[in-house]
């Protein structure tokens, strides 16, 4: 396999973007990403995007073939890959396949949510399609409250509290208002999310992400040609990628994610690097817990001592490893089919020096962690400057 | 990039198949084809499945994950192509590209759609996502309806008939009469087809491919490894993949579909192949108007020229080209998701020498041909027998 790097970024800002439709939001990554590339549309020889669910939030499917129509790229080959909230990750590995294999060498991956215009039964429905639809979502299981059940477990064996939870929000806020892309800039305090108005206790509303809208884009070529378009190319070292069962019932343990382990485990042995090695890293924290489990999972803590890694400031700037550093799910926001890619971006932003007020100094090596429902899906890529 | 080629395929019957879960389905086919491999889930190393809408049929996103956890094979890493009703096709790309990128050695490309218990606006409904959403299906355009507007066009251009029209869906029909898993095992006549009712003019009843539950798989390893699972496994000796404009209206043609033209023309690339070297082919008859579009698209006659190819009986068994000897989107019957790897399932008996009833003496080199929307994706790929 040819080796892979990250030649272009772009993002469009996240939030509640009632004036922009789906189409404009993917072109508008799309050419923030070929520019920081400086290639045209003509240099792409394959796209693949991230989407969840056009068909229940937009009712739109046949969305790749959309956006490369929208682009003005016809015939360009253009695949949607879709694995819930994971479905950007997912679609920048298989980028990296397409490149890897020698199919393709310059390949875009995309990922895009419109998820204000939703119809129907609004967007919490179409979220909990995500789960198991015949044992979870059917019996009126929403996503705060499989989340709630996985928070309760680990308080009650960890004894991780609710201000230890408390303390992501605060922390992904407090780097949201360094992003200007990020869809809140309000910081807040511990006092705060505690006060927030329940969603399914233990979870309040500051616990929660947001209902996004946004597109992100990343350009990916051959690892050896990768200088030829910019001075600062960054190596994607490791891809992972691994299921666990759908329902969060059928699982050995409430308090892990077996999928991110496993993904981890994969990325980790195709860089050659250890958890220490990563100084920055893009965590799945769809919900405070979320983040407190995946920096367990990923292995820069023991298992349990997530709440505690985070009440010790050590995954804020300054600690072991910096975490969330764009603002994070909870703080930039999680249109949920493009935050795979868009952890890619911030990430490439961080190892290039470019992440403004927000960036982590010296950050050789970082990661990228996204998670399809409550984890029967784990993508993790590892990225790291080239030489 | 190593060769690919297909050790095993499986296919459940298609139909309205009230008492299989979506889940069910794609196990079903699954297990055929592992058997018909002689190997076991724990001998596969990725999942790739095709599935068009399980958000709006059975409000199921997350796919993947699911049939792997239904499959007793987490962790094993399972993703999901959605491209409407290339959907499959695109599946079997995916899965051909990990192969052949040494990413995976022994890679499962299914294809499921679940269409018959669909809820809410219908299955024609959430068809009608696969069109653009914005400027056609708002407005009330069906895919009947956008199909009739071609087949009027091609009548126009080429005084394609719909006697002609009439005479795929007759040959197709007493194909699937000879194909155990097709839905439909009933002779027609072209007299039936111009009597049935008409759905948009000129396009009646019998000249539409059904609603259908249905699930297909197949099993592919490295060329070179073939041997070891199987007497005659079968090469992908070729795969295109091209766009075209999402809305029907913004083509530069109505009577061709030119993501059909260029993908076929980098799968004949690809396997060194010309047209006239294909013995049997399954092509994408989502309507009767939409075969005869491809047998030209595809090289197999001039343009123009399809009705007349099928009136003088050139695509049945002993003309030029045999097309779609399973029965076709018309007669086996047409779960989006999975069509695409049905037909490769098709091939694969054919080039085996395996079809029963419906065999092309001597099959050396077949097409598939998949078709997503009117023309936005098209897939193609060409098998060949391995020496």
């Amino acid at each position: 396999m040819r080796k892979v790097a990250i030649i272009g970024v772009g993002t469009t800002k996240f939030g509640e973007l009632w004036w922009s439709s789906f189409r404009e939001l993917v072109m508008e990554a799309g050419i923030r990403a070929l520019e920081d590339a400086g290639i045209g549309g003509d240099d792409i020889d394959a796209i693949y995007v991230g989407n969840m669910s056009g068909g229940q939030f937009i009712r739109q499917e046949h969305l790749a073939c959309l956006i490369a129509d929208h682009a003005g790229l016809n015939p360009l080959p253009c695949t949607r890959v879709e694995a819930a909230c994971a479905s950007g990750g997912l679609a920048l590995r298989q980028a990296m396949i397409a490149v890897a294999s020698g199919m393709h060498d310059i390949v875009v991956a995309a990922g895009v949510e419109k998820m204000s215009d939703v119809i129907g039964e609004g967007a919490v429905g179409a979220l909990a399609s995500a789960s198991d639809q015949e044992w979870e979502a059917f019996v009126g299981a929403t996503f705060p409250s499989l989340y709630a059940l996985m928070a309760r477990r680990h308080m009650y064996e960890f004894g991780t509290t609710e201000e230890q939870m408390a303390l992501v929000a605060v922390k992904n806020h407090a780097f949201a208002a360094r992003n200007p892309c990020a869809q809140y800039h309000t910081k807040i305090s511990v006092e705060d999310v505690l006060r927030s108005p329940p969603v399914c206790t233990p979870l309040k509303l500051l616990d929660c992400s947001p209902i996004s809208d946004g597109a992100a884009c990343v350009v990916l070529a051959p690892a050896e040609e990768a200088k030829r378009y910019t001075d600062t190319p960054i190596l994607i070292a490791g891809s992972g990628h691994a299921t666990d069962t759908l329902a969060l019932h059928s699982r050995r343990s409430l308090v892990q994610l077996d999928a991110t382990v496993e993904a981890a485990r994969e990325a980790y042995r195709m860089a050659g690097l250890t958890p220490s090695e990563v100084q920055v890293a893009e965590v799945h924290d769809c919900f405070t817990i979320a983040e407190i489990m995946a920096i367990e999972d990923l292995g820069f803590c023991k298992k349990g001592e997530g709440g505690k890694m985070t009440e010790e400031g050590q995954t804020n700037l300054g600690g072991k490893v910096v975490v969330n550093p764009s603002g994070g799910l909870k703080g930039k926001g999680h249109p949920v089919g493009a935050t795979g890619i868009a952890q890619a971006v911030e990430i490439v932003l961080q190892l290039r020096g470019e992440a403004g007020k927000r960036q982590v100094e010296g950050a050789q090596v970082g990661l990228t962690h996204n998670v399809g429902g409550t984890g029967g899906t784990a993508v993790v890529h590892i990225f790291r400057r080239m030489g």
